[in-house]
This record gives structure tokens, sequence and C-alpha cells, in this order.
């Protein structure tokens, strides 16, 4: 097992370029342990408590986190904002401080707003760990982890692998936090495509190669990321709507053909079947995207486990 | 206690004619004794995982399998249709292959359209049980269980059981359900009333008699279960509304007099007092609504119990 | 410790004034003995069960419950009306006997007309504890119990405390419940400030002062609990808006300056910046808020104890 005092403590885990590599590389290393014995892990943490704090719509994530907590033994405590005193108009902090006051161990808090998780983690009382579960479009480290070790399963090495993400970049924070891992990581060749108004104008795309086209970015890769398309924001563009989008963007089976043989795909989740992805890529053996969804349960509870450790 | 062994082992509960009688007959005895001794069987399945995954409003059912499970040591994770990926566009399948993979034991499903507990129980991987808690108008199969445990409590065989079932029989998956299970166990005679349009057009009726006035069919009858009347629907009959169709339909203190003595009175809730049962019948000793509330939790603890035995 | 033996057994809790001074001394000091060393609790009412039946949003008090009853080694239950067979009609009566027929240990009640909660503990059988989670504008019990703590905590005596308590008293279930307990505990004095609209008409300020001015209630006193203000009860007053609320009856750090030194400041919470409290105040060495929050779990804690003692 790895050795747990390699890397400093970890006291919050809410950006992943606030983290150390040895932080990130413990925290997958012991996700991949996790993965092959979920059972040996099972109440290494009775009694604590994970509260999550969710100002936005969630299944996966916040289930993820509340399957995890739960096979740790610890107690889970669900906070929506919909029926709480959010609709009573009190502020984030005031409601972080309320909830802090209850003796929690964790909070995962995913938050509309970008630098939220960060700004309560410096409110945090000591022996209390701020989580970032997703905050606007800036960043969802969690799933990065999940997608890290996802590939890390199926590819030979980092060096050479050659990622493409395509899609609506812009406003994914899944995107932003799996590009700074795996560029924290060394990973060979990270390409993004996807239509201009879908391109980030920050420092994302530093590193990386750009591609306004879809078979073009994938040529040659061994690896392809899809990334949710919100319908609505197709009407932005230059393209009619979700059937011009796949013809255009989606990942296709003849796309795929483009790649490597046994190019791995992921996607986040939820899918849209027809729009970013076909149904005949989604359920292909191809696929990873539910390896994703066991590997987020498996970092959630590798990250529960260290963050909570003595 | 049942020899567990003696029926064949059961993998998914989604239509009660999907069972054999040996195995409803090992979910019924099982469920009396856990009637009698609840406390007996605490802790049975500690760290197994029950996933409510419900697309319907519910207090009764969730809450039910909820505190069944607890009970038993499990752990409950609830997720709702509001606040979740649905809201996102993803489909049924999808959102099941994403529970699935948090690896619980059982999931529990109601959905507002017929079949799909059904379709995602042939979904399911290996050691993942799939519940039917409700899907539409089909079936509601844990309401059938607990339905036939209350009236075996209370009557002195089936064989002599003459049961009238009244309401809105056509949009009733519970009507369905206990139907079909009062079939397979032989029970005596099996009585429908209710308004024409009340009444299904498929083969529910199969074995049954047909009444198009209450106090006809009620007669001599020794247990009334009332179906739940949802308002808007009278509406849609010649009857102007809930007033005239107590009158007509409603379960009524002269009605029960109708019955043999000591008739016994089911609802599977929630009732509308003055619609289709008036207060006095529902609050009266020959009332065994709450009885039923009971037995639900014990059918659903004997369920989860039976699926996830090794 | 307590002797758990001097007060009369406690079966419900639903009003401070059902309560005997020595059921409510008890509370008292075993929620003090807990503040001291809650880990010492743990787990000392393994298996029980605790339904929260909340009819109104809210935060702090719900995971309040839940965290104490989980510290506890309980179940516990959320059934909110929202997502439930409330929106199907079923009265509060038919809900409570369901929920109460799956067999629960305690039932925590919000509900939004006064007295329900005290009336469903008329209808609980034996074994079955009610607690009152807050009732429209009459009773919240606990969160007097609270505050009542946390000002023993941090005063001499409550002989010689002066208490002001401002802001919409008559909208108040806190502000009843608080007074009724400080005047049967002998407090030295409570006096009532806030505008005319927002004074109760009733016995609430029975041996209390009444001012009509923020600065002269204020002075001298070594307490002071702010009441939340809804914003929409303002555009009642012949007051324009929250501005004006905040410089008429707001706590400012001006307006504490004429209390006496070290003069503790409280709010049950959730608060409004700029209205009733400036956040200068709410978050100086002399707010007490987050105490509350954590006296509020320890309270619940206390209460669960007690409730299901054998």
């Amino acid at each position: 097992m790895t050795d747990y005092k390699t890397a400093e403590a970890l006291h919050h885990f809410t950006e992943i370029d606030h983290c150390s590599r040895a932080q990130l590389e413990h925290l997958i290393d012991l996700t991949m342990e996790i993965s092959s014995d979920p059972t040996r892990f099972e109440n290494k943490r009775k009694g604590k408590m994970l509260i999550n704090l969710f100002y936005e719509a969630s299944t996966r994530t916040r289930v993820s986190f509340e399957v995890a907590a739960k096979r740790l033994g610890m107690h889970v405590i669900n906070v929506t904002a919909t029926g709480s005193s959010v609709e009573k108009g009190e502020t984030l902090t005031d409601t972080f401080y309320t909830i802090q006051a209850m003796g929690p161990d964790c909070i995962a808090v995913r938050h509309p707003e970008e630098g939220n998780a960060r700004k309560l983690a410096t409110l945090a009382e000591p022996g209390i760990h701020v989580i970032n579960a997703g905050d606007g479009i800036a960043a969802h480290p969690t799933q990065a982890l999940l997608d890290a070790v996802t590939l890390l399963q199926h590819v030979d090495s980092f060096e050479q692998l050659k990622l493409v993400m395509a899609g609506d970049i812009r406003h994914s924070r899944v995107a932003r936090s799996v590009i700074t891992l795996l560029k924290m990581l060394d990973v060979g060749e990270i390409r993004l495509a996807g239509p201009p108004a879908f391109m980030p104008g920050d420092a994302t795309t530093d590193g990386t190669r750009v591609f306004d086209n879809l078979d073009a970015a994938i040529e040659g890769a061994n690896a392809v990321m899809m990334l949710r398309i919100q319908k609505e924001r197709i009407t932005g563009l230059d393209i009619p709507g979700a059937e011009d989008y796949h013809r255009e963007w989606g990942l296709t089976a003849r796309r795929l053909g483009l790649t490597e043989p046994g190019c791995h795909v992921l996607h986040p989740g939820p899918i849209n079947r027809g729009v970013e992805i076909s149904s005949e890529v989604a359920d292909s053996p191809q696929s990873l995207i539910r390896n994703q969804v066991k590997n987020g349960l498996y970092a959630r509870m590798a990250l529960l486990l260290t963050l909570t450790r003595e």
C-alpha cells in the first residue's frame, strides 16, 4: 500500500493545482488500490461525518460522495439549496459557518459560482476539510482524479498518451481540472477540439494543441474524452441544432475509426446520445464511461480517507 | 422459520407473475415471521446497500423501503428525479447504469411508465437486484405482498375469502398486482366494482366478478379494499364531483353494514376522506389501514433479506 | 452527571410550558454536559430511529436534528412536504399515522400551522415521542433550550441577566418559546423592542418591559437577541425598506456600545446582514451565533437521549 506519510497532509481539496504532485500521486495510487479490493476499506472511517452542501442539481457526484462515505462507515448529511435557508436569503458564507458548527469532518461543496469552494476552505476550522464538488466552470477536481485513474488503468504510459478532449471546453469545469492534472502528470499530448465559441479564451489551452476540426484532432489519438453539450448553448453557435452538432462534432463510429486501434472513449456524463456522442460509441467496448463512474466512487473514498487520516 | 432454500433464488422483484408460487409463499411466510418479532432481524444485512431511484413523489413507499433497509443494517441512498441528472436529459437507462456502477445490492425503482422496472432488471449486473416500487398503472408488487399478509393475518382461509376491490381499478397498479397475487393464491372470490370508466379493459378482470353497483358488490363480502381516487379523474365521469362519487362509490358505514359482520377494510393509502372512504369507516376497528403500513415495512424487509441472501 | 431519574419521564417535547421546571433543568444540564465532551455520548442510542417530518424549508433545524441523532447512532429518515403524499392531498393526521406505523422512536415535526406538533403528540402510540421542531408562530422549544444553554455558558447568573429581544416578536416562534423558558428560569429582566406592528398582542409580553425604541431598550443590557426579519413583512410597516429598518431597529456597533461592556449577541439565524444586524456585530467577538448552532446540536442530542431513555 502507498505510504500515507510520503505526501504532506492534505487539508482541503478544492483545486488540482493547490496540490503537490506527491499529493496527487498518492490520491491516484490509493484510488487504484481501492479499485482492486474496495471491501478492504469498508468502515475505515467509522463515525466520521460528511456533509454534502449542494447548490446545483447532481445525481452522480452527490451519490458518489454519499456512497463513498457510507462505504467508509461515515455518516452523511445532504443539504441542498432547495428547501434550505438559501431560500431565506442566507449568504453562502453564513450557511457554511452554520454547517461547519455541526462538527462534520468533511464538507463537499457544489456551487454555480467559480471560486466558492476555495473561499470556504479559507473559512474552515482546523479539522474540517472542504472538498470542491464542482464550482461553476472553474474546477471539478475529483472528476480529474477519476479520469486520470481510468486512463492509467487502460494505457501503457502517460508519456505516450495522446488524449483528445472535444466539445464545449469553454464552459467545462471537468475540462479545466482534467487538463491541469494531466499536464502535471506529463501526459504526452493534449488536443482540444470544438467550435470556436466553445474554445476557452484563457490559459486552459496552454501546452495543448487546438483543432477546429474533429476528424483532424482525432487522428492517431489513443483516448478521446467527449464533453457534455448543454443543448441550449448550441443555439449560440453557427450550428442550427443537435443533429448538425452531432454531424460536425459528435463522436461517431466512423470518427472513432480514425483513431489508433483500441482508442479509449471517456465522457464525464450525463451523456447526450446523438449529440456529442452516438449510442453506438457510448455502448461500445471501447467506452470506459461506466469504469469512470466506478472509479469516481473509489477516488472519493481515497480522498475522504486521505483528508481524515489522523 | 421458512427454509430459505425451498424456493429457487429470487434475483429481481418486478412483477408478481414473474415469481413462482413457492417464491411468493416464501416471501409471505417470512413477512409473517418478521411481523411477529421484527427485532430478531435487525442488522441481518449490515453493510449492504439499497438505492431508491424514484421518478414519482412518494412518502409511504420510499420511507417504507428506507426504514426496512435501515432496520436490516443496510445503507440507503435516495435518488429522486427532481434535483438529478434527469433534469439534464439523461435517459432512464443511462441513469440506471450510473447508479448500478456505484455497486448497490438492491435498486428500488419507481417510475411513471409501465414496464420500466422490468426493463431495468434485464440490464442489471449479477448481484444487483431490481425491485419494482411502482411503475405507471402496471404493477406495485410489494403492495400486493403486504396486502396478502394483512388479509392472511385476519381471515381464516384464502379459499373462503370474498374480497371486493372498488374504485378506479383501471388506473391502479395496486389493483393489478393484488389481483394477480390473490388469484395465484387461490382466493375464493374477487369482486371488482366501480364506474364503467374505471373498469380495466384488459385481462385484469379475468376470473373476477364485475359489478357496476357497490351495494350489490359488497353484499356478503368479508374484505373490502378501496382504491384511491385521483380527484382530477372524477371529472371525466358522468359524476359531477367528489360528493357524488362518495354517495355512489364511497365506503360508508351504511354500506359496510351490507357485508359479513367483521368484514375487513383495506386501502393502500393515501386515503381521500369523504371521497372513496368515509372517515367513520377509515377510523373504525374494522379498518386495517395502519396494519397495512406496518406489514409494508415487514414485507420489504422480507424482500430485501430474500434478494440479498448469500 | 445529572440524575436522569430526578425529573419525571418526558414523553413528548412540543411546548416549553408543558414541561416541568425539573424536566427543563435536566435537559439544560444534560446539554451542558454534552457540550463539554460530545464524543462520550456517541452511539448511546444505537439502532433507535428519528423521522424528521418537515412541512417547511429548514437547513439548520433539520440538519441539527439529523446530526444529533446520527451522533447518537440513531437511524434518520427525512420526510419533506415536497415530493410526498402531501401533494396527493393526504391530511397531516393521516401522514402522521403512516409515519408512526413505520415504528420510529422519535418524530420531529415542523409545520406552518400553530398547534400541530402538540396535536400529533396526542395521537402518538406509547413509545413514540413527538418533538416540535417549529409550528407556525407558536413555538420552537429546542431553540429555546439552546438559547438558554448559550446564555448560561456566558453569564454569571440568570437572576442578574438583562436580556433584550428585538425585532419581529409578533411572528416569531423563537421569541415565544425563549420568553416562556427564561421566565420559568427566573431571568432578571426581559425587554422587548420593535416597531408596534411587530409587538405581539398576546400574553407574550406579560412580565416583560416593552420598548418602542431600540437605543432605550438596549441601555445596560448584558445580552441582546436579535430576531430575523422576513423582508416582505417590512413593507407592512411605516418603514420604507431594509435600510431604514436597519437604521431604526438594526443592531449596529454604535448601539452595541450602549449596552453593558461585554454584552452578548444572539440570533437564531439565518441572519439578514444589514437588516436586523450589521455584519460588524454579527462577526464580532461578542457574537454567540455560532455557539448557538453548536449548542443546538447538543440540546437535540440531550432531548433525544432523554425521550428515548429506557
